[in-house]
């Protein structure tokens, strides 16, 4: 399957965060086709601001066409993962706003979590220490979680006043964990323990925490040595069958796998085992 | 937020279950913004009735409109939940009865678990001994779910000669302890033990019999001293988000959590924190 | 109720899979109510090819109409379920062809899940060693799946090449296991474990090998004694409900329950339990 890559590319043209790219409200570093993410205000947690909201949606929007960042990982700065919404920054603020203020609030933050699922780039979380509120929704946007045995997850936003349902958890959260647990995290917004995290699924493995972003950084070498045009397939069509009836989902996948079944990776992939070699993926 | 609250409200004034309410077919107590359901038939293991079925629809019915209650717990006396269905008082009649009639009956223990999703109140479940068709699913239905190492939980329809599907089993079991562990307790109709339902995630914990009660107006008392509004938006959102898409129910949320974010609470919650204070949530 | 039940049912007469079908890609067998199917090439590990999956697909949609079968056991033979498609047979054929081939595939393949999905009768998987690709598939798409210490599932489609997206892998698996550890199986093609799979809820149990396929067996024939046509709409129902809302799936068992209320095998439960007896079942 012949596409355009790279800045040949129209549609890549508006943004490539590369190496090149410099981020304002976090840490961003480029190389060997994995972008890394470093939430970096350890001194409070690593909480968000209306700014780094902005910033992280506008990046994952544009990996859309950033076909040459192949697989992405978000962690934290300092031993913690991301404090949530930052108290004084935005909850102060919040509260004495007026209804389209809020509302322009809460779509900006739940579009970071849309832009998050509408990426091609499978995303790996390396989530140490405190993961709270808005960083707890960016945890579970990703594709693949790490912890370590200190993360402490809580959707808390109860305790500021607020509902369970915020960025998409009363959706995404149950699917994750089950829907009692889930219910039982959003109403009293309690942390999930490290352990109850990767019992339920939340977690897909812990690791300590000196090893916890090599954990990350292994697994984003191994996908993006895969085939990462069928790779953002995937990750397409986990998202689009979310509420699909089964025939529904199975049709579309017959597509999207036809799809695939055109790209010069599957073609490799035959060959290399027809001669009993390790296939090598370059993602077209 | 200015709401109505209590008898000033025209919207509240057709039904208010609280400490004057006398239940005809369990117990009903008020106290403390908690209502407690119990039913109360022991010796028959609290089995339901057409007419218990219909006052409990009407009870959680009538929840929608009593913002006076915070909380709900419903449980059953003498250390059984629920029988489910009365072989005598209503397994016999239907099989006389002609389709008007059944579908009328189906539809009305439907309608139970739909009054139960759809009140604002997050619902408590303190589950001992047997818990058995239709009384395994008003404990499906709840919000969270406590049980002792006894209990026994049966969705059993099949073994009276029925179809797992049944006041929505088929929607609701997957969800909570996956699709393939429900679809075997469906088709064989056997008893999850609390062993399984706590490792499931279908049990939230569990508690020894004489400690089950109590574990359960405790988080009741937590969350009845919660931010109650937005806790009714939390509940309203994990069933209204239930077949979404992923974008749908981010939208939703967006929506959702900007009417929590014009409370009191929220407001309360950011002036209690920045004076280093614990907010007194008052549900508005 | 009355309904037609074998060879005098017109809409019967087009297929009977029972006891003297001989099937040409794999092997059948049928007694009292449960057909076994066997994946039988198990110097290959039991791989499918476009036969056998056409084949499938055909027996599953017959099994529609085939009433006096009522539980279906799948295997492979020589200690492995299935490797998925054919490497020469299938893979290799499929780098050749154009979009209109390769679509007409992947819905064939998609039709088999399908049809496993959409015909009454439970299906149990006895699954073994190797279950990859297709396999895998397949056994997702059981309805009751029981593996031995040594299983190895693989949902290794990024392994050639391929989007996880095949089959309907991305709605069913995530819904199985539950939607993060479901997307690191799709994502890396990794092999689950045995254990894992039993944790995670996609084995209903683990057998030795030796007593696995007596296990599923035993199983089959407590179903085939059971309320087969209330087995049906409990399968249907499953289905059915995967992307309605809840009120919406709360009405639809109050109608498929009704439906079986006026089953024989209602009257038969409720008779034998008012005599104190087990009942009879009889599957109308």
């Amino acid at each position: 399957m012949k596409h355009y890559i790279g800045a040949g590319n129209p549609m890549h043209a508006q943004f490539e965060p590369k190496a090149s790219y410099t981020a304002k409200h976090f840490a961003w570093s480029f190389a060997d086709g994995i972008g890394t993410i470093t939430l970096n205000r350890p001194e409070r947690k690593n909480p968000l601001t209306f700014d780094s909201y902005a910033e992280l949606r506008d990046l994952f929007r544009a990996l859309n066409y950033a076909t040459d960042v192949k697989v992405i990982v978000i962690t934290g700065a300092g031993g913690n993962f991301c404090s949530g919404g930052d108290v004084h920054e935005i909850i102060g603020p919040l509260t004495k706003m007026e209804m389209p203020a809020l509302l322009e609030f809460t779509r900006m933050t739940g579009d970071l979590v849309k832009a998050i699922r509408a990426c091609p780039q499978p995303i790996i979380g390396a989530i140490d220490g405190i993961c709270a509120g808005a960083g707890a929704m960016i945890a579970l946007a990703c594709d693949i979680r790490y912890g370590t045995p200190a993360t402490k997850t809580a959707f808390l936003f109860t305790r500021v006043g607020l509902a369970g349902a915020d960025m998409g958890a009363c959706a995404l959260l149950p699917r994750m964990i089950g829907q009692g647990r889930a219910s039982e995290l959003l109403f009293s917004g309690r942390a999930m323990t490290a352990a109850e995290g990767h019992a339920w699924g939340f977690f897909n493995a812990l690791h300590e925490s000196v090893a916890l972003l090599e954990a990350a950084t292994t697994m984003a070498r191994e996908l993006a040595a895969g085939p990462t045009f069928a790779h953002g397939m995937t990750k397409t069509m986990l998202s689009q069958e979310w509420s699909m009836t089964i025939d529904q989902a199975i049709e579309a996948e017959a597509q999207a796998q036809a799809i695939c079944m055109q790209t010069e990776d599957f073609k490799r992939a035959y060959e290399a085992f027809a001669n009993k070699r390790k296939p090598a993926f370059q993602g077209d």
